[in-house]
């Protein structure tokens, strides 16, 4: 740890990188130059985790206090999840027992410490100062906040409006998140924008406990590889982070140039100086593809190793760019009763294509290939008795027999 | 007990008398027919009791139930006592140890079992099933209930309307209170009109735990000795329970003989039938101030034995309708340098009128005596070397000197 102005200056360049919001700046400021590891909370679901690229922008930013010598705390909201949705309707969030609580808190642990740095975090569970509160200690937590202000967060004020009901528990779990807050007297507290009323929430108890309110970061939602949408399993739009090096490796070969500099942002540990150079070799005239590379390289050996990474690369290449196909096609055979089949139905029916409008879209884009060859006529057929390689895009293959 | 028909007509009329609301009638009646014990609930505030007949409404309504062969549960609502107001906003309600809960519950007894039969009262604290609930338990309660709901209840829609703040554990004491009655497993619940709010919640939270949902009964609060406001020790309107035999007869007569009838209603034991008999006889053109010796004597031997309340009234007679006066009178020496003193400013000096306008208002409507003469000159002066008994009303005296 340093705490030199310089040193400071750097550091909060580097905490400010991709942050939606750091409030207050100047008690970030204060408290890196006190010399002392600062206690930065980010509080998780205690549900099974199954993370991707998306959940790891919050645990990168981990990783940045880490490397500048201060502790994370990886808090398991195990308190809630035991709790569950008392109300019933939401079947999504069944309580969940101590021993699921562990066994997910393990599968967490095998996941993050691919990324944190075991020996500065921080690993707690909130129920060991949430359950000795007991009844009357709840009710002297709620007693610190009004309604009103409660009502002022954003889905609550727009859910008492329109007349959807709020559950009164649902009041008290932004409190419970906001005395894990003074319960590890937390000086930094990080999450999603969406996160920001109950960070909040944490920084006024904090003041009525007589704390100094904890710094709050909240970190945008990272789109996904459409570039639009933010990054999540239902949407398939994901990189997971324990998905093969292969998968991975193509999956961020996909993007867009420009995605690609928001996940450098967002995903890459290179320092800003050393993305500028990148972003300046682009200008120059360098290949972006190789850029890409780079950032896919990145990602595969965090999560595998360097050696894997390299051999993803070299598969890659010897895919795509040297018109090889990859050695593992599904294959799928079509029953047509004898009457063959048009080439969009036979996209979907193999599931390279989710509708038959995308696969009117992706051949009129150029994007469908029948053993290599691209193709430009959407009302082509294939007759029964055809074998070939259908593929879209440069990564999805089926091997099609028509009967 | 017994459930013939006609019986239960009788019971429900008895039941029926005094109250403001029976929430529903109907399920008041199923139950009375079930040829068993009914629990009837009614919730006390665990701070030092000191009750006046204002607060025996309700005990003589649970009474009533326990004659007719019910039991009734005196609660306690120790467990938000001991919390008190955690904003710490109202000094009145600071938290209570367990000691004054207990010293409190013993001080209820002593004047309550004057009135309750101790063999079919169940006195309980709602620590016992509250505590238990933890934070867990509490956070579950909370989720059975809404914020819109309960921002229904008059008081907290008009604070929230006006921006005054409630704070998120005011929505949790109706909660509680709710619960108390499925813990108990409540038939009935009685309160004040105030209460209805808190008492349809306990409705709510029965059903929501598969337990019928109990019977509300509302009583109104009793007016004051001065017919209008409400009766309370700080309005000094009021008859309390442990005050002295005469105190109490003599307050009892000073009241309206319409107010009679009200207090006949709701604060004698005697059967409808009787006071409808007593009603006649006045009609008939019986002595009112008879009647009310009736009403007082009934009264003060409930609090002390009827041969007390035999003396009061004795005493009384002697003192007021013989025109003597008390032998205990107040003395009080007026130290006016020589000067002499307004009667008016006399009569407030020594206690006997709030103000100046009171006095005033007294000697027009002839309820001020000097030495047992009526006088009507609002200008007359006491001068130095004064000395006699200065009269207000009835019951109010002071002997005065002047110097």
């Amino acid at each position: 740890m340093t705490n030199s102005a310089a040193d400071n200056q750097q550091a909060i360049a580097e905490i400010e990188r991709g942050t939606e919001e750091i409030l207050k700046l100047g008690d970030l400021t204060t408290r890196l130059s006190e010399d002392r590891p600062l206690r930065v909370k980010v509080g998780f679901d205690p549900t099974a985790p199954d993370l991707h690229l998306g959940h790891t922008v919050i645990l990168n930013k981990m990783r940045q206090f880490q490397q500048m010598g201060h502790t994370v705390i990886f808090l398991i909201g195990d308190f809630t999840g035991m709790i569950g949705d008392p109300t019933g309707k939401n079947v999504t969030r069944k309580p969940l027992t101590r021993e699921q609580v562990d066994a997910n808190a393990q599968t967490y642990k095998d996941q993050v410490f691919k990324i944190l740095d075991p020996e500065t975090t921080e690993v707690r569970f909130n129920s060991e100062w949430t359950t000795p509160l007991g009844a009357e200690g709840l009710v002297r937590l709620s007693a610190q906040y009004t309604v009103a202000r409660m009502l002022e967060r954003d889905d609550f004020e727009n859910r008492y409006k329109s007349g959807q009901p709020i559950a009164i528990h649902e009041f008290l779990y932004p409190l419970v998140q906001g005395y894990d807050s003074v319960a590890l007297q937390a000086d930094v507290e990080m999450g999603g924008t969406d996160q920001k009323f109950n960070l909040l929430v944490g920084r006024h108890l904090q003041q009525q406990a007589g704390q100094k309110p904890q710094v709050i970061i909240t970190l945008p939602l990272l789109e996904g590889l459409d570039g639009v949408q933010k990054m999540s399993k239902s949407l398939d739009n994901y990189v997971g982070i324990d998905e093969p090096a292969a998968e991975q490796f193509g999956k961020i070969m996909s993007i867009s140039d420009e995605l690609m500099w928001r996940y450098f942002e967002l995903l890459s540990f290179r320092p800003l100086t050393e993305i500028q150079g990148l972003r300046q070799a682009m200008a120059d005239g360098h290949n972006p593809r190789d850029i890409k590379f780079e950032l896919a390289g990145e990602i595969v050996a965090r999560f595998h190793s360097q050696a894997v990474a390299d051999a993803a690369r070299a598969e890659f290449i010897a895919r795509f760019q040297g018109g090889a196909m990859p050695e593992d096609i599904p294959e799928k055979t079509l029953d047509t009763d004898g009457e063959g089949i048009g080439v969009v139905t036979a996209l979907s029916r193999c599931g390279l294509t989710a509708s038959n409008s995308e696969g009117f879209r992706m051949i009129q884009q150029g994007g469908v290939k029948i053993d290599g060859e691209k193709i430009s006529d959407r009302s082509l057929v294939l007759s029964a008795g055809f074998s070939g390689v259908l593929q879209v895009g440069k990564r999805k293959f089926c091997r099609v027999n028509v009967s």
